[in-house]
């Protein structure tokens, strides 16, 4: 008997149909003799539904009234998923997050989760109950209702595992767990049976969005284990999340090839090469509350050198004006340049770290498709670039066939 | 400086049109220097499109589940009439009935109010804010969420300004106050300026729907001075229910005619003359949980009588069949009949306790119509009849006339 989280996304719940699915997979656990938590989200769509009332009436929403509001999806489908498990004659009883008191600070709309009592499930469970939770929510310790934020049903399962010591945490989802890279731009792409957490916490930040990334953190910090699974396919072990590498495994070199779309690249030419510039340059960026990505900063030859790095491409506008206004005159740049027509495209494996030339066969990959490579970053488990974006699904593919990854690892 | 409490239904908040109006309405009051606690309802038709998606997942839906779950609908309105507020600039903060603590007994769908915390509400009050609580709604000693069934939105109402020691609690509603009778019946209806609340007990548990009865029985045990007010009229005074009668008062005699068409006839025809009769035709009745309303029983001639009562037309067939199969042939009794085709009218008037002749003047208006009486009953504030149901309106309009109803009190 193991104890098992799992957790439903929207579209896994998106009307009766879909949470009677959802009753039934989670009868077929409970059959073979598992205890098991369900951690729920608001059905798709509801939680925009309710998101445009708030603003038909406050142009701003007030927080605080915003996370009352929007927290009543969960707690719509946490009833109607215990309602559909006792239909089918499984005994069942749903929480809201202020029920089973996840407490979090009070952080309205993006809230952090301080602290699970765990007793009262754990009482249910051992009654019997199927124990269904609203993902999404919790409570500050005045009582006042919190949600985590977009994604944050997934922060509530490996949390409430975590607090439970659960056997798995499951997160179902509508795909069948995580791919070497989008199956959409290579249809040879695989899924992985495991990954690592550190993998795919490069892979999600790259843009991989099968999990929150907090939630991948989460799991991480408390060892819990969990498991990508599509909740259309009856079958299918998904993909485990280790969080370590498995020592008699035969770990592949490279586990996938993650990329992202949404950058752009803000150069400042002719920077006189000293000391602070760096600082010069991103402290305004950071004030305006800007997320930098990448940063590259070379040598120059002359006693001046390029600094480049990347930006939301929402934000390059905002970027541009900020450099031009306030630091290009002061530190004496040449000029200020953005471009919105890049990509970034990386490789990430745990296995590059005992494991040389894996950069320079990226490059040389790259470079016999004609690629021009214009930014490089890497870290201990990824190799990133940054390429015209019309070379992005050329990249992807020809990346993916030179590793090897169609291919069972 | 007073403080108040407003309710207002599902159709004052039916939009977020109809939820700034209120919010306009408020701030009125609070520009006045009072204090105002609003209570609001779910937006009308939002408790019947939950009730619709339970009923999708379960065929019989769970009471602990539903309540969770249609709770909801007033847990949105009072954070879009927080947020309206605050758009106008007024300090407001939300509640659930969680959150104030309206703790109630764990009879879940019709849950029965144990206590009031109202601490929190109060300072928040002093602080200067509008507080929005949530109607219909509570929570029981275990944390579980509690509904109070429909209509509890005023007694929520009720027991929040019996718990504040408000001044006044003014329900807020579609018409803009209690009438001598249904306007739709007869135009010349007049509005009420005060009404006793025996008179209010007698005129909506006959079917003028305008309170909730067990509000009003709340407000006369609290004594909390309670008006009902029309949300859609920027003015007016509605009719505010007294506890007593105002001795200096030239209270009217009849303060208005009720009817009822939900009722069927149930007879039970040639029963034997003797003690334990009434209980074993309405034993049985009772434990099938069917509300029984007048009751008639007349000393028979031949050893022999008649039993006759009303129920809701919904169980008529359900009280036939009961009677039929385990009651006819035990008692011995001829037959069993029941009459779908009658309707209930009453003149209701504390005034009638200090005057005879009111019965007498009812029965002489009807017969001058030609108009059959099939049942009465009385009580010390109320004298009802049953009549084919085809004589409805022409009753209630000559009952109106023949008391002098149209003319101002």
């Amino acid at each position: 008997m193991a104890l098992i989280v799992q957790k439903y996304g929207g579209t896994s719940v998106a009307n009766p149909e879909r949470i009677r699915n959802v009753a039934r997979r989670v009868a077929r656990y409970k059959a073979l003799g598992h205890q098991v938590v369900v951690v729920v989200s608001a059905m798709s769509g509801e939680t925009n539904r309710l998101l445009a009332l708030a603003r038909e009436v406050m142009s701003d929403p007030d927080p605080r009234e915003l996370d009352t509001m929007v927290s009543t999806g969960e707690q719509v489908t946490i009833a109607l998923t215990a309602m559909a498990l006792m239909e089918m004659g499984i005994r069942a009883k749903s929480y809201t997050g202020a029920q089973v008191r996840i407490l979090t600070d009070d952080a309205f709309t993006k809230a952090r989760i301080l602290g699970i009592d765990e007793e009262n499930i754990r009482k249910d469970l051992d009654a019997g109950f199927v124990v269904v939770v609203a993902g999404f929510q919790g409570v500050d310790e005045h009582g006042n209702i919190t949600t985590l934020g977009r994604g944050g049903s997934d922060t509530t399962g490996v949390a409430l595992a975590a607090a439970l010591k659960a056997d798995e945490c499951q997160i179902y989802t509508d795909v069948d767990g995580v791919y070497t890279t989008d199956p959409r731009i290579v249809p040879e792409a695989r899924r992985l049976t495991t990954i690592t957490f550190e993998e795919m916490l490069e892979l999600a930040s790259q843009g991989s969005k099968v999990l929150q990334i907090r939630a991948v953190e989460f799991a991480g910090k408390y060892q819990v284990k969990l498991r990508v699974l599509s909740s259309f396919e009856e079958e299918g072990d998904g993909t485990l999340i280790t969080f370590e590498e498995e020592e008699n495994m035969e770990q592949p070199i490279i586990s996938g090839i993650a990329f992202n779309r949404d950058e752009a690249k803000v150069t400042v030419l002719g920077v006189p090469d000293r000391p602070g510039i760096a600082y010069q340059i991103l402290g305004p960026i950071a004030d305006a509350n800007i997320d930098v990505d990448m940063i590259i900063q070379n040598t120059g030859a002359d006693g001046t050198t390029d600094f480049t790095f990347t930006v939301h491409k929402n934000e390059l506008n905002k970027a541009l004006a900020i450099l031009r206004d306030k630091v290009q005159a002061h530190i004496g740049a040449r000029e200020i340049t953005g471009d919105e027509k890049i990509a970034k495209v990386a490789v990430v494996g745990v296995g590059m770290r005992s494991h040389v030339g894996i950069a320079s066969e990226m490059f040389r990959t790259l470079a016999e498709e004609g690629i021009n490579i214009q930014m490089i970053s890497t870290s201990e488990i990824k190799i990133s670039v940054v390429v015209d974006e019309k070379y992005l699904e050329l990249a992807v593919r020809v990346l993916h066939k030179a590793f090897g990854l169609e291919q069972a690892g």
